[in-house]
């Protein structure tokens, strides 16, 4: 089991590289991610406040050999190489880097040439897709936002489906379209039909929306025909990352009985850079909502396995003001990571390195908590106002959304940074 | 446009290579697929008749340079390198390899070493996945099957839903799952509710079913954001396979609502080794069911877009005899091809090569036609008589299901081969 705190970073420890004030990237952090910069191919690498650390140089040097992983995984432009080294390899390999990089160890520290090539400001790195996402799932996991979406459409009285609160609900999702933070989301064009005694139109959609939502991303897992059980879940999962379900809500109503939604959604999704281990979350590990009626065995595991993470959503017209629009948390889902692992392999379908599977749309109770917009103006019947005076619906072009989410307690904050998307007009 | 015959291979030329009378694999369909053999690391090959050839052997002898392929791309255990040459070195592919492998051509023929290489009897190969899939949707283009089951779950005035003669429903669905003709699938566990008063249980399926379907691959698409018109979308598709998309209905009755199917059908899906071209199948296109309501423009093609398939599933308990349980035909799908992948990319959702775009279970207008057990035994309630004297309602452990499928005119017959595999207890 994963949920020790053994592989959890001492929150005295301090690194030499400089790490501001508030950042989401302390030593205790250690994300991972692929970046590309002016004269270097794109490649594995680290972060530490607002500088990239650069693994393949790391690598080159012979600084990461405890880790156990072959330099070669570092060149790569995913992540992918180093995910078959598994859980204990990327362990090995956190422990290497904060030992190397704590604010007492001068061995690369005060190696001034081998440190400047090893180290590149934020600023100049572009940050990639950090794995080559074989499938996507995205689950339904939010009570809240289920029941929201539920009463909207069908009523109070039936808003959650019957199979609701016995098994994770999910479906497959697009991996080809799923972008990293900064590419900007064209509006898409398709077919709905916005009066329903009238025939379909083509278009482009009015009704663009976000999801707010978070990911994970898994090692390889066992082989087809073999099911990964809910207390084995964690040690399958890599790190965590932030997720913006772009939808357009009036192609996925017309489009979505009985299959789901298809065209409403895949024209694209964006997620963060930076993949946050579950070790690194520890601290932060909290009991998600009782569930009653008792899952099946299947989906019972001891222990808490929701995590306590800030999450927020806000939305900037072009040239205008940021506005926050949604403040919620992770532990508002009521079904787990581990369940929904467990779950998607319980009929032996099989789970790879880099697989992504993302948690629903995260909604809270109270209003301002909802973690879409559709929830957040009830289907655009109270229009959301925005700090420069203007309000919104459903998003227009020019709108920049970005979804930020951090831990923090007892001084130590663990964060994910950002994932951001300008919407482009329809062509 | 592909629409032409210029890339036809005429029907009276005839290879070298012995091609047993009623094989679907002539000269003149020149399919590609991965196999390996003794000796061999996966590879590219074609076939004539019973033999494999080793298109690896074929282009490090030079054989294949015409083609303007590079030699690795057939060096590899997918087709997706050599995908990367589009229909354009697809089609000079076919046309080096029909001009070396006819029987006026002594080149191979008669250069005894080189020959003995480049042929591998089928017995001593093994055929995998063809290509690397990166997506893999599945449509649901048949009105009949449409129809039957929305009689069965909703009743005949309802049985089809508002969107469905407007635009060709889709969904995606799992790729890690699926797997190359002979692989076994394992009945899977999973959540059901068999009693709708009671609560879930878990267990074995007790549901285990087909979906005699066929699947498109594609060539490498437009960049995200740019849609593949109607007309375009023929130039995108490399070739068909027979595809079984395995379906636990007690499974995915529970689960599916809102969604779509997840776990009743991510367990596993067969397809075909073979990869049939769109020229190879062009002698035999044919235009489909008339479509009204007229369908949107972005939905529009002039010109036939079906092709005259024949299908067939067969049964064979384990021990037992092989019963012929559907025989339909590819061309009863109301939506083509080209209109699926139009639609698919219509809100710019991009294509990779590799991608696998399934039809749908396939059902024409007789009772025999079905595509399921579950429409054929109708939810169970006429069980299927089988050859040597049992019935089905659904699968039992042991049962080999085969869907094999060919076209044939004026003595011209091109196929698939067939898809297979048998039917594992639950574990």
């Amino acid at each position: 089991m994963s949920a020790t705190h053994e592989h959890v970073i001492a929150k005295d420890l301090q690194s030499w590289i400089e790490t501001p004030a508030g950042s989401d990237f302390p030593l205790q952090n250690i994300p991972f991610g692929i970046f590309r910069a002016p004269g270097r191919t794109p490649r594995a690498c680290t972060r530490i406040g607002d500088t990239v650390v650069d693994l393949q140089v790391l690598a080159e040097a012979g600084l990461l050999a405890a880790s156990g992983i072959n330099k070669e995984a570092f060149h790569q432009a995913t992540l992918n190489p180093m995910l078959a080294f598994g859980k204990a390899g990327v362990r090995r390999l956190r422990t290497t880097l904060c030992a190397l990089l704590r604010d007492t160890n001068a061995e690369l520290r005060d190696n001034t040439a081998l440190r400047h090539n090893a180290l590149v400001p934020l600023a100049q790195a572009t940050m990639l897709l950090p794995v080559a996402i074989g499938d996507y799932t995205d689950f339904y996991s939010s009570r809240e936002h289920a029941t929201n979406v539920g009463t909207m459409f069908r009523g109070a009285e039936n808003a959650l489906m019957p199979n609701w609160l016995h098994l994770p609900v999910g479906y497959h999702g697009r991996s080809s379209s799923i972008v990293a933070s900064g590419t900007p989301i064209r509006r898409p064009m398709g077919q709905m039909r916005p009066k329903p005694d009238e025939p379909p139109v083509f278009g482009a959609s009015k009704q663009l929306d976000i999801e707010l939502e978070t990911a994970f991303i898994t090692f390889g897992g066992k082989p087809l025909g073999q099911r990964i059980t809910a207390a084995e879940a964690e040690d399958y999962i890599f790190g965590m990352v932030l997720f913006n379900d772009w939808s357009a809500r009036d192609i996925q109503s017309w489009e979505y009985v009985p299959l789901g939604p298809f065209l409403g959604k895949n024209f694209g999704s964006s997620i963060s850079p930076w993949v946050v281990t579950l070790d690194a979350l520890e601290p932060f590990r909290a009991a998600g909502p009782a569930q009653d009626p008792q899952p099946l065995p299947y989906l019972q595991v001891p222990g808490p396995h929701g995590f306590n993470i800030s999450l927020e959503a806000t939305l900037q017209p072009k040239g205008g003001k940021e506005s926050v629009i949604c403040r919620t948390n992770f532990n508002y889902l009521y079904w787990s990571m581990a369940q929904q692992l467990a779950h998607h392999t319980v009929n032996g379908c099989n789970v790879r390195a880099g697989d992504l599977m993302a948690s629903g749309t995260i909604s809270g109770p109270a209003q301002d908590s909802f973690g879409s917009l559709l929830e957040l103006t009830w289907r655009g019947t109270r229009p959301l106002k925005l700090r420069d005076g203007g309000e919104r619906k459903f998003l227009e072009d020019g709108d920049t959304v970005v979804i930020r989410g951090h831990c923090g307690n007892n001084g130590l904050r663990i964060g994910f940074g950002e994932v951001r998307g300008e919407v482009l007009p329809a062509e």
